[in-house]
């Protein structure tokens, strides 16, 4: 950590300082230079002792040198994390595919759309049947209803079904149906949620939140991690910026950058990203050039139809089409898909 | 809603958006324009419609003309709504100031700060007992054992206690001690939170989530408001932007600019809003200036010594001063503070 | 245009502002909803029939339905525009690679990385005379010696020469030595410079300024169209918003919905996009991927001893391994490289 | 500055980057912490230098410790600088008031808003001759002619004259007729014209760039005063970010971090900053309570019949009841207006 003082600090404040940073339990390194002192700590970091130096009169500002992520962290662990449920398996490699609707609607959309992304390659299928709608007067989802659907579905084509939770009181009921646990953008820094996943043995996907800094994503995987939950997805799916021409603004260069900070595996959300379907196959297959270990991609039989976010949603034909070009990509890239 | 055919649409493709928008319930207004051809649909519009109009081919994009929000609009009621609590009333020509620390920390922390915020002014209590840190690694508050010392301070001085829930479960605990719930920033779109606090008939301080635009803010209180619970205040507390000079930008605007659009009080924090001490006292200045109905700063005996935010908390001399200085101003506006 | 009306107006005001849209010589559809009025106006829209018809007290708000750029627009040319010029071209299934240090040096630096980035495959050099940065204390380019040594490299190499131009005063000697014309990103609504380079018959590669909309976008280019210049490339390179970890975010759904919007070819920078050079291979590649019609990437012999941007700079040989990539990709996607 | 090395960095890396620290004339101190090791660099920081060292493979980041301004710094000079021409002071305890139309559109028009605005305590006019409009087919401004009106204007009612030169070639003649150059936002970075006015011995009014950092903000006036020119005035007019009710998001603390940096004066401008005329009363306000220098507001005879910026232009009543409360805002803080 590095503590930089005010300019015209006297060797009175210096010392104040450098007291308070070894009480702090960490060990200072006084460098004075010719237009500002700052004092070097090192030893253990943490924010507490980050915002106590901060909070003193004397300090201009504190710079931690360290990550406040410890077991997400690359550092920790070398080899990547690859996550692995029946037919779904991300990273290492492999470019795990998952795919279906919005919303689970009804037996007959879930089966329908489950046979035909199975069709075209996907390797598990998505739906939601509890919904964070941002109007209380949207459809919210079959609730359970939705999840006993998603397991039929499961039954008919063996895909591997991921879901959203939303709250801690329903973990235990989506885990009696889902192979991975989906923690919305809306809930990303939800810690009770992050805790109440943490505490089971199934794979999570956390999506990213849309003004979620890498630090605070990696630090709310943490949390998971912290329960003693290992089986953590990234999921970038766009971040809020000044563009409207997207519904999301799409910030690929995540992948390579996480890459080079953890072990977990990272996969996108081009739909939400774009919030467009006619931009989905191209950035879907961009995602796969940018190095994702997987897409998760909404497609629907009839997205005019369909109860939340048409617009964003591919066709059955759409969606193998892009398919096609992505595995074209991947094996560019020497992996499979 | 106003829906916008593609550029060479053809007679056919607009009879059949026509006949979808009379199927959705809306009547249909074609207008044939030189570049383009527009429907007009006049009736009650929902984001479901929106999204089904949008996602068929011919229709380019798809305008809303209506606020989604029903029950917070100064159309459906044109009084603003004053929320009075114990010693705090917000709104109506009157400022309420809710001061205090950023987590409670021991008793005597906790009934210092009472006694000194009360003694500069100010009409309630805030103070953390459930904390929501974005690493796992920080100090998570003292929990329940927090909650009784705030009532022990209410007590004391007669403050109402201001203080954060964070999860559905403990909804019925903090109901106890406190005498508004605080929705934090990050839960403002966690629904099922939203929808517990809606079914009590304590007051509801909902703050602004960093990325949340109006629509989104005042849909979030709309949730509360649509459980029966009309006690919503609204809170101003930063926007996350590039800026990275202050903590957050704090978007005063907001003020004006939600007074137009809704009844509900509307409170600043200038303490999250600029995440430094020495910035706190000109924006809460222009907090008041700008027209909110309240204001919530964060003090502390010691900043320096606090477990959490320091850097951004004022020293009780700092809040008086601050406080002198708001006073004059809200009389100029013809307000009591 | 569409007119929205407050609501409660009452019948005159409906008049009122009928009356003025036909003043303005478009023509009116008043359209009478259950909780608004609006009226549709057709006809030729202005941006400056759009702002009076806001200033009008009883308008809430004023939509506009077609897109204020013309030439660049789609609509008024299917075809893809290709610009060539030497020894690149960019467009029509050619992606085109302009490569080189991100100033000019010496002759020695030039000729070498030319030669270099030539043997790798890239079709132009890119390197900056003129050189426009933050801080008036560093290296402001070599001027006209610079752009005498890009002609020198152009010599030896064959490689067209892409290179900035800062000022209108500066645009005639630019040409006397550049192929392209670069308009840097803080340049792109420095409108006399967009007139200027559009009063030239030299190709203009145009980067996006890192705060402008797609329609400012198409519009800058519309400054340069409009002086009778139809050579404009457009070129994506990353925009401001909250994220920290990269020097900017490269929004790559830009190339897809550019392509949508124009028939102007699209270019990327990922090296200003990410800012650090281990990112650029697989943002390089992602951005193939996205659909670019070209790529612009800094190269230099020795990063480390770059006067500017060195840690975003690729060394020749991770600039080879990353065209190996990217050709590969554009294979994939039935593109030459 | 701070050079911290990669994680694993044998003891040879740690010798070359001191070795390269030496090479570029700063002192390298080395600390060895448990999980990182960092060299911190005293002496005389700069862009370059940073620069040189990031890219450095064995160097995972560069942290400055000195802001890169000079001039411009309190640092540099303690005392505020006031600027002072004709009727108009900013700066010192004295709040000035530059108020006009958006565009001189004829010569009845700016004489009868000038009379309107001095009447209500402007101190002095503004008005665009040189319009820099995002469409090439907006209205330009009224050039030369609209600066002689503006000259008409101020000989007959005294007020100083503030208008826009958007290109170093017109520096001369805008020269001629104004008391006050101003600097567009889009212009901030444009750094020959920042130059060319720099060279006049006239005051400049910078306005901030839509997406300009502080250091930026600051580093564009570095630019003014490194020519010599030491009458420079800071303008907050709004930045680009996801909120979309407003034009721009105006965050007012700017004014007091400014404040701390800097010695020059701060002016805020509520007109461009919320782009609507109902809620520039309330932000004029809140930028006086906020400390700032001075205000700059569009006020027009008839704002719907404005060519340009109408929805964001006050009425003269709706001005003088504006600057009722202001200066009454300032009384509170002990300043003059």
């Amino acid at each position: 950590m590095i503590v930089v003082m005010k300019p015209f600090a006297t060797q009175a404040m210096v010392d104040r300082i450098r007291g308070r940073v070894e009480e702090l339990g960490m060990k200072p390194h006084v460098i004075v230079g010719v237009e500002r002192t700052v004092i070097a700590a090192t030893g253990s970091e943490s924010s507490g002792i980050q915002a106590e130096l901060e909070a003193c009169e004397e300090v201009e500002k504190v710079m931690p040198i360290l990550a406040p992520y410890k077991i997400a962290s690359r550092e920790t662990r070398r080899e990547p994390t690859v996550v692995t449920t029946g037919s779904l398996t991300v990273g290492g490699g492999h470019i795990g595919v998952i795919a279906g609707p919005c919303s689970v609607e009804s037996e007959e959309q879930i089966l329908e759309v489950a046979a035909q992304v199975k069709e075209a390659g996907a390797t598990a299928l998505r739906g939601g049947a509890f919904k964070p709608r941002t109007s209380p007067y949207a459809f919210q989802g079959m609730k359970e209803v939705g999840l006993e659907l998603l397991a039929q579905a499961r039954e008919a084509t063996g895909l591997a079904v991921v879901t959203e939770v939303m709250t801690p009181h329903h973990v235990e009921m989506v885990c009696r149906y889902a192979d991975v646990l989906q923690i919305g953008a809306r809930n990303m820094q939800n810690y009770h949620l992050l805790q109440a996943v943490g505490e089971t043995r199934k794979p999570v996907l956390l999506k990213r939140g849309p003004s979620a800094t890498m630090e605070e994503f990696l630090l709310a995987a943490e949390y998971v991690l912290d329960q003693g939950n290992q089986q953590v997805i990234l999921c970038e799916r766009g971040i809020r910026t000044f563009e409207t021409h997207t519904r999301f603004t799409l910030p690929l260069a995540t992948v390579p950058y996480l890459r080079e900070k953890t072990h977990l595996p990272i996969v996108v959300d081009p739909s939400h990203g774009t919030g467009i379907a006619s931009l989905v196959p191209a950035m879907a297959a961009a995602s796969v050039a940018a190095g994702a270990d997987g897409l998760i991609i909404e497609v629907h039989p009839n997205p005019s139809k369909a109860v939340s976010d048409g617009s964003q949603t591919l066709t059955p034909a759409a969606f193998e089409a892009t398919m096609h070009t992505c595995r074209k990509i991947a094996e560019v890239l020497g992996k499979t898909m």
